[in-house]
């Protein structure tokens, strides 16, 4: 059995972390840092493979990582260095580093009458992991977030996405690329916008739709909104104006899918 | 004109930061920390009233907080102190100590059809700031906390929901408070959870209506999964089996909003 490691000045510990802190890191080493069974499962899942998986063996007692470390490089850490490590808490004693994937625009898929999901410069990496859940969830053709803000391999869209950065088509480029593509595959937009009229309700989402949302802070610029074939809003009836962009993602995404019936096709 | 408070070690000030830390502190003091322009805005448009007003002129600049500040104690502070003393950046210069109020459930007024959102033991302040954006977005009757986890005052409740915990009639209490309550007013009950077989889309909630949510990590439990009228699942078609809770809080009340027709009767 290999040795243990039990400093966490150890090398490559500390490249973990850096790699954990720094999307410039990430990108120069072409390694992400994912975290938990869960998230790890569903990257190898979708084929995405360990280079090397850190386990603590303390925590991670019997579970069985054989499927998720393939021909990873395996490396024991103590507890003590595992929690130096871990992102979060409860992450089943293993953390593995993984090549991400890049996916271009002429590389995404489509079904028949997709949907799809634009962010335009999202910020905070809680709301990006929110809004790839429910993109898991309905099963939306990609997530393509425009002049991104927040690397899509954060740590954090990572753990608070549950691992559906590696479920979901991801594409992270410019709004012109966005724009050209949507335009050359004939998918009718939507602007998710605080000055519009139209309710969001009042349309039919069941041909090939992307939402186009905006920013926490801004909402969409006007290069989106008149962009865009159409303009519509959430009505809100109270004191504030909007809405967090996950919820607001929601509840647009599953209208579509209410009205597609809840079917892939 | 008074004083300028230049050191973070001025009572007052120390104060302050207390309040913001601890939970306990504040049920003590009955006193809550609320900063921003908007936030401050809502609450005393819902008749909370400042009793102590901390104002950075450097930052607030020529913002007219008469309104605001209303009869409360006005204490000046250097920059340095406020940015020491502010939550988040970009607070406008003002945070204000204000009265809570724990309303009560025999204090909720309810409408015709009343539509409640019924959360058991959130964890994440953010999450209930943004079922608290939802619910006051949605005019929702009332968000019920059962067995919180966290204060409703928590300032990361208050700043992620952007003041709409003193928009909205919130209430913390028991589960069985809460019980005792649906049942007396005739409210029908749909527990959100994920071995339901019944898609939340073929469900009629133009009636009175409760939707009850689980914790983030373990869902509801069975006290409640056994009290609900019924069972209701969103339906989810990808790798995971759940979404942010503030996610499926949104897609059922606006389900049942777009099914009322975005009316309040």
């Amino acid at each position: 059995m290999s040795e243990i490691i039990t400093s966490a000045q150890n090398p490559k510990v500390r490249n973990l972390l850096l790699l954990q802190q720094k999307a410039r890191e990430r990108r120069k080493q072409n390694l992400i840092v994912v975290e938990g069974l869960r998230e790890l499962g569903i990257a190898v899942e979708n084929r995405f493979r360990p280079v090397e998986l850190f386990i603590c063996p303390e925590i991670s007692g019997d579970a069985d990582l054989a499927a998720i470390a393939g021909n990873a490089r395996i490396t024991r850490v103590s507890r003590t260095v595992f929690e130096k490590m871990a992102y979060r808490e409860g992450s089943d004693g293993c953390i593995a580093l993984l090549e991400p994937r890049w996916l271009k625009l002429n590389e995404v898929k489509l079904r028949a009458n997709p949907l799809i999901i634009i962010l335009e410069a999202v910020e905070k990496p809680g709301n990006l992991g929110a809004v790839l859940r429910t993109a898991d969830a309905a099963r939306a053709d990609a997530v393509i977030v425009c002049d991104p803000l927040t690397d899509i391999y954060n740590p954090n869209v990572i753990r608070s996405g549950i691992g559906c950065v590696f479920s979901n088509q991801v594409v992270a480029c410019t709004s012109e690329e966005a724009q050209q593509w949507l335009k050359k595959n004939g998918i009718r937009t939507y602007a998710a916008e605080l000055q519009a009229s139209s309710g969001y309700h009042l349309h039919d989402f069941r041909k090939a739709t992307a939402f186009v949302m905006g920013t926490e802070a801004d909402g969409l610029t006007p290069k989106w909104i008149d962009f865009c074939d159409e303009r519509i809003i959430i009505p809100m009836l109270g004191s504030i104006d909007s809405l967090n962009v996950s919820v607001s993602t929601a509840v647009l995404v599953f209208e579509a899918m209410r009205q597609r019936g809840f079917r892939i096709d």
